[in-house]
């Protein structure tokens, strides 16, 4: 599914099952960072139109979903509050490569991945968690992610050919399920 | 008006009158400028919920007008371009105190300035501009420059008492009036 190589397996739900509370403030981490991500791409690529409109409106929406955590959080009454955030970002971030183009490529397949796997595990909570809140909640949310992942692999392509695009994604994606399959203590959504 | 100690004088206005274009341009990195400093104020001070709301209102703001410059600029057939910036901002950024809580301040209230003057900027173009079309654009944009400077100073008062940020508020408005009476032989929307 969206070019992941791995599916998620129960483990990672069992344990974030136990620490939803967690999870949820590290949910809303994840969105604030993917708006992050998306505006330093407007900044490095800003003669790219496309891209520039693409990046706003998924910079709107990450923001949009980041206070629909930070209500849910509220709601609930779980304070927000930093949090040390699950290896995965970091060693993805470590693939891109320095040189344009392929900075700009990888940059862009790195989010593309990223986006992949939160649809996945969106998908996952929305299937299997016991609380009907969440289930609705994450439901609602799936599908922008998988949007995002099309998004960010279309515009890879202004910067190199379709045939290394391809490429390029197949190996960072078999490094991405790597680390997914490693996994990592903390309950985060990318552990 | 809106905490700035000086108006802008008729030579600006003559400056930029003859290069529209490259103002237009200059126009279209201050929006995306000026969403970035949203963005990085949601990512230093995330633990405070209002100011996230106002910063991913105001970052939305930005990038819709930042996509506005951008379909004016090819509507009229404007190449868009990196742009060597005027001094203005580098120079006001130079002000802020590198001490938590007064960086917060500065932080705050060098943005609400930029607002502001962006606002009375906004609205001469819109007064005295020759281009209908541009007159037009410029009335639609100001009042939300007045709205940012607002929320900007607001804010402000999470990090210091009121006499405290009216009082350096007062004390950097100084400094930015100094700035725009130096001027800057660039024509920008800040020179």
């Amino acid at each position: 599914m969206l070019s992941l190589q791995s599916q998620t397996d129960a483990r990672w739900l069992a344990m974030v099952a136990e620490h939803l509370d967690e999870l949820l403030i590290d949910h809303a981490h994840c969105e604030k960072k993917a708006a992050g991500v998306a505006m330093n791409l407007i900044f490095h690529y800003v003669e790219d139109d496309e891209l520039c409109r693409e990046m706003a409106t998924i910079v709107g929406e990450e923001l949009e979903h980041f206070a629909l955590v930070r209500d849910l959080l509220a709601r609930r009454g779980i304070p927000f509050r930093r949090l040390k955030p699950s290896s995965y970002g970091a060693r993805l971030h470590e693939l891109i490569r320095k040189q344009e183009p392929d900075r700009a490529v990888d940059r862009l397949l790195v989010a593309s991945l990223i986006e992949a796997r939160s649809c996945e595990r969106f998908r996952l909570l929305a299937e299997h968690v016991a609380d009907a809140e969440l289930r609705a909640f994450y439901a609602g949310l799936f599908e922008s992610e998988a949007r995002h992942h099309t998004a960010y692999v279309r515009l890879a392509r202004h910067f190199a050919s379709d045939a290394t695009v391809n490429q390029r994604l197949a190996e960072l994606s078999a490094i991405e399920s790597q680390l997914i399959a490693e996994g990592d203590p903390l309950p985060r959504m990318h552990s």
